[in-house]
């Protein structure tokens, strides 16, 4: 009879930053008790999904064990752990457990979802006044500092020794708005011995010891006091201490603030509904603010990362519910750019600028920090928590090498487990069970559809290629009716020669079928093939371009 | 009558970093004779430019004066400056200006494009040795130093007084390969006043002096000593004094080179050829490579950006001319990553981390020197040439408006240029003189067409929103000969309640059909146009995409 096990298996999140999902199991294999850690979205780019909302790690497996379920936790409320639970959950439909503010931020992801919020939702306090009781583990949510409020650790206790699961973290230790990190709580966490600590890799690359959110303020405030026109400030919304110092420094300097965005008003809202935010000044509306002398207004925005349709991107181009810059006006990006969005973002700082804005953004560091520990900092946390394993996730495959590598200098054994990758704790040293297929469900428009479904693959061809419709009329003695006609759509109209792609294509289509034999005329499968093949090597040689070829052959019958 | 003038045209260069063409002109209004200085590309993207090839500046203006274009000067040979000659030549038919490195590589260009190249590429030696005479202008080319050989910026001499056009740069007085910045020879050329100087502007934002190309070789060699297993590095191919560095650096680590990337292996034939290279190792062949031990070969690569073809890519993705990386090698990109192609390149990083390979990128700044000037650097060309006027090129319009205001903060009168502002530099202060429509032309696949042409949009909306095709047939009664059909391409296959999409975009339209009045049915476009709405809205509220949509209606007679 095989023993009962202990299991680790990330489905996202260990392998790229963004759509995190790790799930952790107990028991006999193939009957394990299971429970999920976040289940967050990565967003889609033009190279590789165009047309996709959100990517989410693809939860079959999770979905076929889904009685198996003791629960879902949420570390955070940031879209890469949160932002796929409303998507997900009528497909696990088990129970969801997060922190106060968190869980007000499920909530609005789980209402578009029909869930039955009331008994799905669980709100947990920190360790130690509380720890849950999730099949054979026990969990409790260990405060830690990160660029949102009540981002949560997990002490996850099993049948098989203590794992800590440090979710999203920084070592702030005068974090502005929430929880500064604790050490002697970490430390008392890690008592008794930690089996493995399961870690955030994202800045294992960032030489210097992170700085605190509490080192911007001077910097913001100086700032904006030297401003003349009106101050634009964006951030991730979800910042709650960014968005604070923003608003004090604002006030400061005799400004009111006004919040754009949904997810700003949505933010700002939740923290102080939760009781987060005790004394953020008074907001005055859009209007209020385009009736007020400039120098007397901030502006707080989405959009940091040129979102094309937040209101940074609005500001940008023109108008946001009445409200234009003009020169003389300041713009602070209070953020860092996400490797792949420096496109989005440089289009919009060029557009302020042909505006005469003044832009300030983070490069120098003085208006940004990061939410998550660098190289030094991981150290500091490899050394409070002293495990006998450390496996990096958050990361791309380079940040969890690299950080294997970081634990193998303070001498703690480190596993690279990248997603699918299923590993059995139970014993001392970790072994690899089993690959699991894992990949990407993308929500695209509306509906639900696998990363490998060649949707999206059609999509790049045809944005690469362009595409061309064929259509030939068969008539009812097998002869063509006619002669084939063209379309093309995102080809030049022009191919060598300066004659119409459409003309040379439907000339090269009905010069094959004046030589067609009758046999490959009564195969229409046969006759697609061929004219499919003629479209596109026609259409190489006229312009360059192999376009996809839709091929409709209509039979009168 | 109308007196003569000196006219600055932008065609491409100042509103983004690529695409370089600058037009000086002297002569009475519209009869103006005309120098064109760079011909370059930009490059393109997924998000605003699928499919396409290469970028241009619309040249269309000067195509419609080509009589009176006195010749097209060269600067040096990045692919931003002398990119596009070999496709615009033969609109403008003009005779080209360069220095023997720079004439080198547009030889291979304008191959290409058929032209006469013994009668149309003129070396010029650089100033003082030579001046050349162009219509009303007389030019020369000033030695200047960047990351290229043989870069020049140039002395345009007018009857309205001397203009200084700086060409890319930055202010090396150890480049390790080519000439020296000479202070001396730019302040000798700056002599008896300068009517204006265009400056580059491309690190306007960089804060710290800039550092020379030497600054690298102890840190290179240090790196390439301490590796123990195959050492692939890559870097801009034009950059041969980098070249140089790493190839010294192999050869004093015990190292043989082997060159890999077709680029690769021309720009250091170029080097030679023209005498700028003298002792650059003797390389090995990649079957020589692969068949010595690792730590005895240095893989010099092209691919610094990501680019998927290149040689980098395909190491990374597997092998390459029979070369594979392992666990213990070592990739240096000595490179920085253009804003826009972190995505690629860090694709390949991942890949490479895949295989074990230790990754050493450009942060820390030990392995990668800018070739452009810094704001500093900047300041101190002002000081030396202290024109009357200061106008920026070679910068997005962020780039350009700093530029501006750094130049007034030395108190010398900046102006903002942008493609397509004539500017009139007659008199003491500039003025705009006319707006000239510009754009830009893309290479699609193997034609030219203008980037408002509409193609481009339509692969767009095809990548975000995939594509139906609708085919009809009516019959000699005016009435449809059974049901319509669909295809549809990069959308899901099923809707909501999982039917099929194709079905439901059927059933509706021949809902739509049975009830449309005789009228419509007779008339082609309305009809079109009425089941073209259908599909969109239909499929909207299937899937959450409006397609594209091909209606094609055949009438039998």
């Amino acid at each position: 009879m095989s023993q009962d096990r202990l299991i680790y298996l990330p489905l996202g999140g260990a392998g790229e930053i963004g759509m995190n999902a790790y799930v952790y199991g107990y028991g006999k294999p193939g009957e394990e008790r299971l429970i999920v850690v976040d289940l967050g979205v990565a967003f889609p780019d033009m190279d590789t999904t165009p047309g996709v909302d959100l990517i989410f790690a693809d939860v079959k497996w999770l979905e076929e064990r889904r009685e198996r379920i003791e629960g879902i936790i949420i570390t955070h409320a940031h879209e890469d752990h949160i932002g796929a639970i409303g998507h997900l959950w009528p497909r696990l439909r088990a129970p969801i457990y997060a922190r106060k503010f968190t869980g007000r931020i499920a909530e609005s992801k789980l209402e578009e979802s029909g869930a039955p919020i009331k008994s799905v939702l669980h709100i947990v306090e920190p360790w130690p006044a509380q720890t849950i009781t999730m099949g054979p583990f026990s969990v409790g949510f260990l405060p830690i500092s990160h660029s949102i409020p009540e981002s949560a650790g997990l002490i996850i206790d099993t049948p098989k020794g203590r794992i800590l699961h440090t979710g999203d973290f920084k070592i702030d230790r005068d974090p502005v708005v929430g929880e500064a990190f604790d050490d002697a709580l970490w430390k008392r966490a890690a008592e008794g011995g930690v089996k493995a600590l399961m870690c955030d890799s994202t800045n294992v690359f960032s030489p210097a010891p992170g700085r605190s959110e509490s080192t911007l303020a001077p910097e913001v405030e100086k700032l904006i006091a030297s401003a003349d026109g009106m101050v634009v400030a964006t951030t991730f919304a979800s910042n709650v201490a960014r968005l604070k110092t923003i608003a004090n420094a604002a006030t400061a300097a005799g400004r009111r603030i006004c919040l754009l965005g949904r997810a700003m008003r949505r933010m700002v809202e939740a923290a102080l509904e939760t009781g987060l935010l005790t004394d953020f000044p008074a907001v005055i509306s859009p209007e209020e603010a385009a009736d007020m002398p400039r120098h007397k207004v901030l502006l707080l925005v989405t959009g940091s990362q040129g979102e094309r349709r937040a209101a940074s991107a609005q500001l940008a181009n023109g108008s946001y519910l009445g409200l234009k810059l003009k020169e003389g006006d300041l713009f602070l990006f209070s953020s860092k750019v996400i490797p792949g969005n420096e496109r989005g973002v440089i289009r919009i700082m060029n557009m302020l600028s042909e505006k005469g804005v003044d832009i300030v953004d983070d490069a120098g560091g003085r208006y940004h920090v990061s939410g998550h520990a660098n190289r030094p900092d991981l150290q500091t946390m490899h050394r409070i928590v002293n495990p006998q394993l450390i496996v990096p996730m958050h990361g791309e495959h380079r940040h969890l090498r690299e950080h294997v590598k970081l634990a193998e200098e303070s001498n703690i054994p480190g596993f690279l487990a990248v997603n699918g990758m299923m590993l059995d704790l139970t014993d001392d040293r970790p072994k690899v069970a089993e690959y699991i297929d894992t990949g990407r469900t993308y929500l695209d428009g509306s509906v639900q559809i696998g990363a490998m479904d060649g949707v999206v693959r059609d999509r790049i061809r045809m944005a690469l290629n362009g595409h061309v419709t064929v259509t030939l009329i068969i008539d009812e003695h097998d002869e063509p009716l006619g002669d084939p006609w063209c379309e093309a759509m995102g080809l030049p109209e022009l191919g060598r020669g300066n004659a119409p792609l459409v003309e040379v294509l439907e000339a090269e289509l009905t010069k094959y079928l004046r030589r067609a034999d009758d046999k490959t005329l009564l195969n229409d499968d046969a006759l697609e093939k061929e004219l499919r093949k003629i479209t596109r090597n026609t259409a190489n040689s006229e312009v360059g371009h192999k376009p996809e070829v839709t091929v409709i052959i209509s039979r009168l019958v």
